[in-house]
C-alpha cells in the first residue's frame, strides 16, 4: 500500500510539474523560473498537508520527488513545442485533473493512516493537497484559481475523498481497489466535465432564484 | 478563561464561514466549492497561527470547529436568499468585522498564554489570525484583499491587540473583562467605519504632501 | 559564521521592510497597515523556510528582527518623501534585489547547516526564502509577482544558491568569502538587469519558435 502510494504520488508529481510548465507557455518564462514554479506546484499541496499534520515534509527524506519534478520541468520546457499550440490549454486541463485526482486520494490515505482528525480531516486535507499545488501555481502566475470556475472542479474531488474515507472506514479490505477506483472516478468525472463542458447545474448554485438576470423568466 | 476563549472562537467560526459564503453569492458557486472556502476561511487564520507557534492545529483535537464551519456554510448557502440583495454586501462587512475582532483577541490570548515572543508576537499573531482567514478567502475568490482598503480596517485590530496585550501584562486580574472589552472595541470602531464610511485621514497616510493630485491646494 | 549570518539577515530585514513600504506609496496606506505589511514582508520568507524545516521560527527567540522591521517601516513611512517621486520605483527595485540576495544565501547556509535534504533543498529553500517575503507583499498588495517578470529575476538567485551550495560542499574552508561573494554576485547580476534593462534572451524562453508573433520572420 505504501509502495502504491509512492508510485501514485510520483505520477502526480510528473503530471503537476508538466501542467505548471504548460501553463507557463504564454508567459515566455525562462528555464529557471519554470523550474521554481514546476517544483512548487508539484510539491506544494503535499507540503501544506504535512505542515498541517506536523510531520516532516514528504520530500525531505526522499528527494526523488523534487528531482522528478525538476526533470519533468526541463523535459516539458524543451518538448512542449511538439504539441499543437491549440491543443495545449486543453491538454493542460486533463493533466491538471490527473494530478489533482492522484494527490487527493493519496493525501486522504496518508491522513487517515495517521488517524488525524477522523473522519473529516482526511477529506479536508485531501482537498487541500489536491488543490494546494494548483493554487500556488495560479497565484504565482496571477491566473484565476480554478477553484472558482463554474466547471465541475471541486465537486468530483470532494466526492472522491468522501468515498475513499468511507471505504477505508467500512471496507478496509478493499482499500487497494478503492484507492484506484476513487482516483479513476475523480478523473473520469472531471474529464467528462472538460470534454463536454459540463457545469454545475443552476439550481445547485447560490442565488439561482434571483442572482442571475434571467432567472424566473 | 479557556471556556470563554472556546465560545468566542466558535462564534468567530460561524461569522467567518457565513461571511465567506455571503461573499460567494455573486460568483454562483456550488455547495462543494462553498464548503471548501467556508471551512478554509473559518479555520485558516488560526491554522497559520498554530503552525507558526509550532503547536498542533487547534481543529485537529476538536473537530467541532470544522463541523460548525461546514454547518454554517450549508445553512448560509440555502438561507442567504432571505436577505435583500442590496443589504448583502453591507451585512458581509459587519459579519467579517465581527469574526475579525473575535479571532484577533482570541489569538492574542493564546500566544500570550504560551509566552511566545512577548510582547510583540501576541499582537503580530493576533493580527495574522484575524486577517489570515479573510486573506485566504480573498485570494481564492480573487477579490481585492480588505487589508489594502483605505477604510479603517487594520487600525482597530492592531489597536485592540495592543490594548489586550497591555491588559494581560499589567492588569491580569481584569483579563476577562479586557477580553470582552477589546473585542467590542475593535468591532465598534470597525462598524463605525463601515456605517459612516470613515477613512484613514489623509495626513495619516503615505504621500500626503505629494502623492494626491490635489494635495497642497 | 553564525554572527555574520545574523548581521546579513538584519540588513536584509531592513531592506525588505523598506522595499515593502516604498511599494505602498501609491496605495495611500496608513501606518498600521504599512507596519503589518512591512513586518510580514521582512520575516515572511524566513518564516516559511523555518516551518518547512520544522524548526522554531527564527524571530520567536530573537525579536530584534521584528523590532527592526517595525522601526524600518516607521522610518521609511515618514522619510520616504525626501526621495524624488520619480526615483522611487527604481530605488524599490534595487532595495528589493539587495534583500533578495541576502535572504537567499543566508537561507541556503541555514538549510545546508541543518543537513536538510542535501543537495537540492538548500537551493530550493534559498529561493523560497528569497522570494517568499516579496510574494507575500505582492499578493497582499495585489501587484504582479516579480517572479513572472521577463527580467532576470529568478536566474541570478537560483545561480547564486547553486554556487554557494557547491562552495559549502567542496570548498568549506572558503565559506565566509563564498557567502559574501555569492550575495554580491546575485545583487550585481540583478542590478545590471535593472540598470540596463536586461531580459532573458528569447531563445532561452518557452515558445521561442512559435509563441511570439514575430518569431521566424
Amino acid at each position: 500500500m505504501t509502495e502504491l502510494s509512492f508510485y501514485i504520488a510520483m505520477v502526480g508529481t510528473v503530471a503537476f510539474a508538466s501542467s505548471a510548465v504548460l501553463s507557463l507557455a504564454e508567459k515566455r518564462a525562462d528555464l529557471f523560473a519554470a523550474s521554481v514554479i514546476g517544483i512548487l506546484t508539484a510539491i506544494g499541496g503535499g507540503t501544506v498537508r504535512d505542515i498541517v499534520l506536523d510531520v516532516p515534509v514528504f520530500w525531505a527524506s526522499d528527494l526523488s520527488y523534487v528531482w522528478v519534478a525538476l526533470g519533468t520541468t526541463v523535459v516539458t520546457f524543451y518538448a512542449y513545442s511538439i504539441f499543437q499550440r491549440r491543443t495545449l490549454p486543453r491538454l493542460f486541463l486533463y493533466v491538471d485533473a490527473f494530478a489533482t485526482s492522484m494527490f487527493a486520494i493519496q493525501a486522504t490515505y496518508k491522513v487517515w493512516d495517521l488517524e488525524f482528525g477522523l473522519p473529516i480531516a482526511p477529506v479536508l486535507l485531501g482537498v487541500i493537497s489536491a488543490f494546494g499545488g494548483g493554487i500556488i501555481r495560479d497565484v504565482l502566475l496571477e491566473r484565476p484559481t480554478m477553484l472558482m470556475s463554474r466547471d465541475l472542479y471541486a465537486v468530483p474531488v470532494v466526492l472522491g475523498c468522501i468515498c475513499f474515507t468511507l471505504i477505508l472506514t467500512y471496507a478496509w479490505e478493499y482499500r487497494i481497489w478503492g484507492y484506484i477506483a476513487c482516483i479513476i472516478m475523480i478523473f473520469v468525472i472531471r474529464s467528462a466535465a472538460i470534454r463536454w463542458n459540463l457545469r454545475v447545474p443552476n439550481w445547485a448554485t447560490m442565488g439561482y432564484a434571483r442572482a442571475s438576470p434571467d432567472a424566473g423568466k
